[in-house]
């Protein structure tokens, strides 16, 4: 429904049974109400009826008066569906220090019957949209068991414990515990190995609701799913990045551990002059080496590092005249992979991130308040 | 003198006598050997009689030939000015990855001869630019003494200990304790507050040589001179970020300590969507508040902060429709504070930085290997 403007911008998804939840949530210290009202819902019982995700409104930095209307929706929400208000998860995102249209919200919210009319993923992830170009949808399946999942975010994306919005719903049955643990691990991969501009959103959340129609399932299967679904979103995320024309995928191999590869390879995926070399085709590796080198870590030694782009060694063996010519081509393709190797230990962790354009500058100079 | 094109790209500052010298170099874990060498040089001594910067061309990652080209350059200089080679500071800025033209170097070197003719800061200050647009030149006194500085520097400007390339000059006589430690003091709150795009340059330095020809001077005015330049210089530099059009100059007041006030700070001001707000000449508060969120620090109450811009409260007051007009005009000013005060004890710090352009992202995705 629109109740900013003609667009979606209020999407209800719900469940006919109490499903099991579990739900990553971003860590600013600015996080809106609609943050807090969630966590709340799913301290007090790890089960939700419904997700209500508001658009082109973050509801963030609005005072009592945002607390008093993030409640007053899920109570709405509640009563026409049937269920308790902690029963709801709401998530906004959109403009910060707006209060939301709360008479335009509450005439069609108080209109809502069951049961809803639209059962495709398709207007549901069109509703959660902001400077996105396109819908996210991902699906897959674990035994007799499906997972579907719906995300939005382009911008102000560097997660942190969760990240921008992804709703992902499974008719798999599985204990409150045993999904909150498998979706921890899968976000650690996924959403959290994303980075568009490095700046955390307010209003990041990722839930996950388990209806249990299709009985229990294999649970590693069911992690499989879940991570496909979740790593296809996490990719269309960075590669819908605004502005962006590239999905740049940095793999850190040979390192200490998971934490320092993850350490590097953000810093790779994160440096603007990585970034716009990508987007001017240039196999730079310099600034690839620089990126590595802001880890000011005396295990990294520049001597034993080896620096790819694609299959293609640059560091230390540079690439000759007519393989810097291909790469140049592979540089303007749809994706393009930098790999860093460490030769320390066996830790590796990939990230996903984008090409920094002008584009990415007009869409963010122009977004006004 | 021009080693690399016709442009003035290998600059040699020389003094009479053995010049108490204080340094802090790049963090970087690709460190090229300018900064190796130069690191010996000062551990064996600290003192110098000249310092050489070479520009467009980093001599970073060049592997046992870069080393013995950075050593053979201090040497040649030495000869020139009859001096050890270990009293020669050499730094270097530009592409990473590429040897140094050593057939030319080496026949400019050999040529030099004291006194050198030129006696002005400007072509020394021009001789060590990359991209900058202008030479940075910067003096102040101090009883007697005079100190006068130059730097460069416009990308890859995090810095980390040190910052860019800046070499500063006085006739004050000081101890290389004292004046180490006054260095240190002061690079902290000038050429460490500053940053353009979250990238550290594998080849900062700052260096400053004292000669003692003026004779003792007050240390405490020394230290403010040596502050005026070095805050004039850093401002210079982030005004001329690259792509650069605004100055922003953020304030973090009343947080718990200057450690978390510089933190809050540097959020702010490498924030890509604070800096394409400010481009925008959009007075979008929400951004800064993001961006404070970004600091997970428990100290941090969203109620209890206040943002502005320039001297108008844009948070938790709002500003009237009247004043948002005019900060639209205040944002289009060459240098825009932003003010945020956190409310919890007296810790403040000050950052420096610019804001995103088209032109940042043309400048770096054009300027190849």
């Amino acid at each position: 429904m629109g109740v900013k403007d003609d667009t979606n911008d209020l999407m209800v998804l719900h469940c006919d049974t109490a499903a099991t939840t579990a739900a990553v949530f971003t860590q600013s210290r600015f996080a809106g109400p609609s943050i807090h009202v969630s966590r709340q819902h799913l301290d007090a019982s790890p089960t939700a009826r419904a997700v209500a995700i508001i658009s082109k409104n973050a509801n963030v930095a609005t005072g009592e008066t945002g607390d008093a209307n993030a409640k007053e929706i899920t109570e709405l929400i509640a009563t026409a569906i049937g269920a308790d208000s902690t029963d709801i998860v709401i998530g906004s995102t959109g403009v910060i220090g707006v209060q939301y249209p709360m008479d335009n919200i509450r005439s069609h919210l108080t209109q809502l019957q069951l049961p809803f009319t639209e059962r495709s993923a398709e207007p549901a992830a069109a509703a959660i949209m902001t400077t996105d170009t396109h819908p996210k949808i991902a699906a897959a399946t674990a035994e007799s068991a499906t997972v579907v999942g719906i995300a939005k975010g382009v911008g102000m994306i560097e997660p942190d414990m969760a990240t921008m919005i992804a709703v992902i719903a499974t008719d798999a049955e599985i204990s409150p515990d045993n999904l909150n643990q498998i979706f921890r691990r899968v976000v650690n991969y996924t959403f959290n190995a994303l980075s568009v501009d490095t700046d955390t959103s307010t209003s990041d959340m990722a839930v996950v609701l388990a209806s249990g129609q299709a009985g229990p399932v294999d649970e590693t299967q069911l992690e499989a799913a879940l991570s496909e679904v979740c790593l296809n979103l996490t990719r269309q995320l960075a590669a819908d990045g605004e502005g962006a024309e590239t999905l740049v995928v940095v793999n850190v191999t040979s390192a200490r551990d998971e934490q320092q590869a993850r350490q590097v390879a953000k810093a790779i995926v994160n440096s603007p002059l990585v970034k716009t070399a990508i987007h001017g085709r240039d196999p730079n590796w310099g600034r690839v080496a620089m990126a590595i080198g802001k880890i000011n870590d005396a295990d990294i030694d520049q001597n034993n590092v080896t620096i790819k782009f694609g299959n293609q060694e640059v560091y230390p063996n540079p690439a000759t005249p007519a393989a810097l010519n291909e790469l140049e081509t592979y540089l303007a393709s749809d994706e393009v992979h930098i790999t860093a190797d460490l030769d320390i230990a066996d830790g590796s962790f990939t990230a996903y991130g984008c090409d920094l354009t002008a584009g990415y500058v007009r869409i963010n100079a122009d977004y006004t308040t």
